[in-house]
């Protein structure tokens, strides 16, 4: 009984207070390092931190002026319709590989990295007046350089994710996702194994990447600047699997 | 210092063992009830209690055994198109209410309760050998009576979720979401509040029934029989929304 107890999965996950407001070249490492000391939170091997992308975007300086940017005269006609901001616009089709839809004043493209998200990613909410914040340019690596700096100063193999909100075609409200990881499998795989019935397991391989980016928002607030949280306790795969490597491939879209 | 530390968000989520095999005509509340006090388990007030969909879809009957089927001469003939058994999709033919996309041996359907998903959510593993598991009929129903059972044990206010593993659009990987809720507001609405620059939020209401039915996965596992989590900690909203409610409504759906 007490032996059972033992092994029951149990995770925790707390948010990380303290850190400053990110600014360009602000190391995030050493940040998020000086944050956990003064909170005196003792990091555990296999911890996982996730960042809102926002932090990571501030610090790679990935914001832009929206009115140091020219619309083109196609920006200037798709705002119209769908009654955004021209340099918005502008910004957003320069991060864009592709148009998804543009339909209902919604704009979901495919980002030059793969991601297929509502106005590549592009935002203003969380942004300093008058600015856009941009995606990582690769969050994998930024993931890495977090992960790397985390593991220098505490000692032990950690994994970084680094997430972001995205709607869903059916249904209402966000959920956050992870855009990077670093240290981490992002996919649980469970094909091959067998279910209670002893038949294998066929098509269960498990995002858990985005699981565990949805988990830490629930302690992280839209409004409360909270943007770094540790999930702790989880039996995650180790592995260097890049985050962009489970965006679906064309050929097995069924929602181009 | 101390303070803020207790105002820190932290939540911890642990699986329930000890459930047995679950068969039609089971109360689940109380056999949920059972192994928490076999666990010696204190239930506090707020705890969200999350349950896999297969074990409220055994306890009323949804499971079908699929060579008691007659399949249509259409079933047969898309069962042959998709590489399936014929049997498995009458039965998901007659819990789809409209055909999103059949593509790439994929079938994606609308359920009768408007929710979309893969084979209309019918399923045969972690069934017994030759049976299909269907959805529960009216999730939000099965959610509210589970969570009345419970409460009446535990003599507290609490939450319950009944979640589902979903494929999406662009990723791969599963997820599990919400297909069913009692007790807990499905969205964490934001709008019009303000983010860290004093700007209203335009259109941030968060997932969060989701969020946590993904949260939850992670210590459920999918071969290791644990179909029952406790999320404890969480600042949710109480109130008697459907989960159907957010479910997107067609004139606001760019991808059908």
């Amino acid at each position: 009984m007490v032996k059972d107890f033992l092994e029951i999965p149990k995770i925790s996950i707390q948010s990380i207070p303290g850190l400053p407001e990110i600014q360009a070249g602000n190391l995030l490492g050493k940040l998020i390092g000086e944050a956990v000391h003064k909170l005196n939170f003792p990091v555990q091997v296999k911890d996982v931190f996730v960042l809102t992308h926002k932090i990571v975007a501030k610090a790679e300086g990935r914001v832009i002026q929206l009115d140091q940017v020219r619309p083109s005269s196609l920006a200037r006609s798709w705002a119209q319709e769908l009654g955004k901001d021209p340099s918005l616009i502008e910004i957003i089709l320069s991060e864009t590989r592709r148009v998804v839809r543009m339909d209902k004043g919604q704009l979901i493209t495919e980002t030059h990295q793969g991601l297929v998200c509502a106005n590549a990613g592009v935002d203003v909410s969380n942004s300093a007046p008058g600015m856009a914040t941009l995606l990582p340019k690769n969050a994998d690596l930024s993931a890495q350089k977090v992960r790397d700096h985390l593991q220098e100063i505490f000692g032990c193999n950690l994994a970084v994710i680094i997430s972001d909100s995205f709607g869903r075609p059916w249904r209402e409200g966000l959920v956050n996702l992870a855009i990077g990881v670093a240290g981490l499998m992002p996919l649980m795989d469970y094909r091959g194994e067998k279910d209670n019935a002893g038949r294998v397991l066929q098509a269960t391989a498990m995002g858990w990447a985005d699981e565990i980016a949805s988990a830490a928002e629930l302690v992280m607030g839209k409004t409360m600047r909270l943007p770094v949280a540790v999930v702790r306790g989880l039996n995650y795969e180790e592995g260097m699997a890049r985050c962009s490597s489970f965006f679906r491939s064309s050929d097995k879209d069924l929602f181009r």
